[in-house]
């Protein structure tokens, strides 16, 4: 079981901020990706129908014989994580809950601001993981459906994202947030941006790296961790041709990417 | 056979515009409408997936037993509108061909521009399209894939939209276009920010007026125009949970959205 691999899920490319991460923080591990990019976005669709796909995708994971699911994709996590938890046997990890407590963790004021798509925000899922974890803080959260294209194009660094930013985070400024959580995977392109738009007294928590540092706790407590390391390169799966995932894939992943196979997931 | 629906489909809101004109030109039809909105945007993805989609859209509608198909999605038509003409009996009509009949009746100059998704673009079927009328024209085109997330956010007149519209627009410009197709059916919601970035110099083509135009020939032309007037409201058909095409959609449509079923086509 422990030479088995990890797979990680997200609806295309922002995932990749993840297994980045994973990649840093254990580099022994062998890496499975899935993009369901014939389908991507997810924040924009509902629950619902998130769930069918979240669950179709872990389906296709389970198949590849991986020892542990990580949900890479915010909109999954919040409204599809119990479900898959209880359909499928191996561990699975969200990217919510580590963003949520490194929050806690950083923030002195008790006032934490969470962006994210449409589905992430209306599902709650932040508010409620944090103030699970301390029910005295007070959780500001606001939707930013530009900044996934505004990411996809290559314009984290524009003018019209500095402007698109300004205008979704001003309302949380107001409410003198001192952490603000990237409650999205794309939004890690995004953070010179955004450190420029909240200041220098506001903390962006990138959940990439927090999910990674939980991924790897949990390996060790359940005995899955890689004995012998692994020298294969990520396997990247698609669900559409992998054209546009290599070519905008790359500046998420901060490396090209190879060994991309096209699967179907309906 | 006349008293028949006309059947509609796009990936989501946008062909909303095109059934807009549609009841507008040809009021006494029965309308059928579909948003594919559980697998939309089509403008990112690839050619073979597009054509999936728009072959189960197709389906859909001709078991809801309609006379004809307007395929009122710029993508959809680009790619797939002739395997759709090939598979299915009725007659097929898309967005394309009805504005680059336009673009060539309204430019002076033959120096024509269009404006269209990733996947509209990377077709280059508006420049066929426009060449196939006139050889000696020239057409410039430009991706502005931030220009539907924009329509949808209701940021159409915004300073970002006008910002992100200087920015895909003034290649064109330079270019000395005197003609500007809005080749994505979210586009016309962006008609006044475009007008005032081109100048008054330029005209921008709608083409949901002209394959509204189109489709009002052809029934004509075919024998298929209803001799009774339609007394029915459009039927709508998503395939996500209907509360977001009916809040984003209004805005498109120019009226509330009833009569709102979710369907599945996969």
């Amino acid at each position: 079981m422990p030479e088995r691999a990890i797979g990680v899920f997200d609806s295309g490319v922002g995932g990749l901020t993840v297994l980045r991460e994973l990649r840093r923080q254990i580099p022994a591990e062998d890496l499975v990706y899935l993009g369901d990019t014939a389908r991507v976005p997810y924040g924009t669709k509902s629950a619902p129908t998130v769930c069918r796909y979240a669950g179709e995708a872990a389906r296709f994971l389970i198949d590849q014989q991986v020892k542990l699911i990580v949900v890479a994709c915010n909109t999954a996590s919040a409204v599809a994580l119990e479900q898959l938890a209880e359909n499928f046997q191996v561990p699975i990890v969200g990217v919510i809950v580590p963003g949520a407590r490194r929050a806690l963790e950083v923030s002195h004021s008790g006032r934490i601001g969470v962006i994210g798509t449409e589905g992430t925000v209306r599902s709650r899922a932040y508010e409620r993981a944090i103030l699970n974890g301390n029910p005295n803080v007070s959780v500001f959260a606001a939707a930013c459906p530009l900044f996934v294209p505004l990411a996809e194009e290559g314009w984290a660094d524009h003018e019209v994202a500095r402007m698109a930013a300004h205008e979704y985070v001003r309302p949380l400024l107001e409410h003198d947030i001192d952490t603000l959580v990237l409650g999205c995977t794309h939004y890690p392109l995004l953070k010179r941006t955004l450190q420029n738009i909240v200041g220098d007294s506001v903390v962006l928590i990138d959940s990439a790296e927090e999910t990674a540092k939980t991924v790897a706790a949990l390996l060790q407590q359940e005995g899955l961790r890689r004995q012998v390391s692994s020298t294969a390169e990520p396997r990247y799966f698609v669900t559409d041709i992998p054209d546009r995932f290599k070519q905008v894939g790359g500046a998420f992943l901060g490396d090209s990417l190879d060994n991309v196979a096209t699967i179907s997931l309906d």
